[in-house]
């Protein structure tokens, strides 16, 4: 039993050391940008050998992609389904919120899409199934609030309007960090990626939805 | 005179030099990234010394500068201001194509942005100055269709519009190279970025204008 118990507790450090590794890297990268760390820096500021931290991880690369695993688990979510428009909207507002959430926490994915993704093809393909599935849930979201009778649009317009969701949830907090106020992000400026989102479906909205939305939006207008 | 003449030749020869270096450091930011390319690079291509490339330009940013103000020159234009609807989403429409070649041909300007403007002051100030006149720009359209009864959005909506217009026509080819797409760019996908811009406006549009855009978004449905 001793020996047992010295294996768990082996194997408990080795998971607490592998967390401190990938917190700290998180920490790093989006402080400094992915490409400006490199493994020596990661290991120095936990005060630990480089030789223990490869131990843990074979390479930066290693570390980026298991933590993109991390990302892609916690964005990679449905919205739940719903009856009625009004909690379709809540829900879409909520669900904006935490994919913004999401992509702020780990920032330093989106700060060099192109460059991480093109070097890297383990992240690439595995990116774009996700923006592939955000798609289908938009359309699949504007479809159902059409066939409710709360959203007045075309096919054609969805899909057009699917794109421009992603393209706005992807890139609006890049945006923020451009206009020179994404070192300051807050709640409230989550709150204004949401409302940008919405604000995109919006004017396709009828009647209580697009009341509903208003009233969401209306605490976000400066 | 013949000396006269000697200054000019040389002048030309300067001129046409520095073209040379600015046209072929373009091309490799566009090809590989501006980070991942030197001045020895630059010089290599050209079969230049280095020495012959630092007499005319001090270092890697100052050719990223010069780049810059040509960018900033092409891209920093008002559409024409029109009396009537039609005309004014047609102008709105060539508008935004030139406005996506223009970001087309500096594309390495938009792939690294966060990095390049944060490493650089003198191109982040003027850089966010364009994007504040943008703004204007779609600011001041909108509220001309509005007055001319060919929009129908609240100030605060014309305001969230102006936005999202920005993310999308700044973020587009990046979304397109991220989706895997954007190494076969042509005309039709930049008419396509026009056309993700121009529904962004669509819903807000009444009677003859939105049917005007609507023809000439039908040529990019799938």
């Amino acid at each position: 039993m001793a020996r047992g118990e010295g294996l768990d507790g082996n194997a408990l450090r080795t998971q607490r050391t592998v967390e401190r590794i990938l917190g700290e890297s998180l920490r790093l990268f989006n402080e400094h940008g992915e490409a400006h760390v490199t493994t020596g820096m990661i290991a120095a500021a936990l005060e630990m050998s480089p030789g223990n931290l490869y131990y843990h991880f074979r390479n930066k690369d290693q570390i980026v992609e298991h933590l993109f695993r991390r990302f892609a688990a916690r964005v990679d979510l449905d919205p739940p389904a719903v009856a009625d428009a009004g909690s379709a909207i809540e829900n879409l507002w909520l669900y904006l919120h935490l994919m913004l959430e999401t992509i702020w926490e780990f920032r330093f994915l989106y700060r060099n899409l192109d460059d991480l993704l093109a070097r890297n093809r383990r992240l690439r393909d595995p990116f774009n199934r996700i923006l592939d599935r955000k798609r289908d849930v938009v359309i699949a979201l504007c479809e159902g609030l059409a066939r409710a009778g709360a959203l007045h649009a075309s096919a054609e317009e969805i899909r057009v309007l699917a794109s421009n969701v992603l393209v706005v949830a992807t890139y609006w907090l890049n945006f923020q960090a451009l206009r020179g106020r994404r070192d300051a992000v807050s709640a409230e400026d989550l709150g204004q990626g949401a409302y940008q989102v919405m604000a995109l479906v919006s004017p396709y909205l009828q009647g209580d939805a697009r009341r509903h939305l208003d009233g969401l939006g209306r605490q976000y207008v400066a």
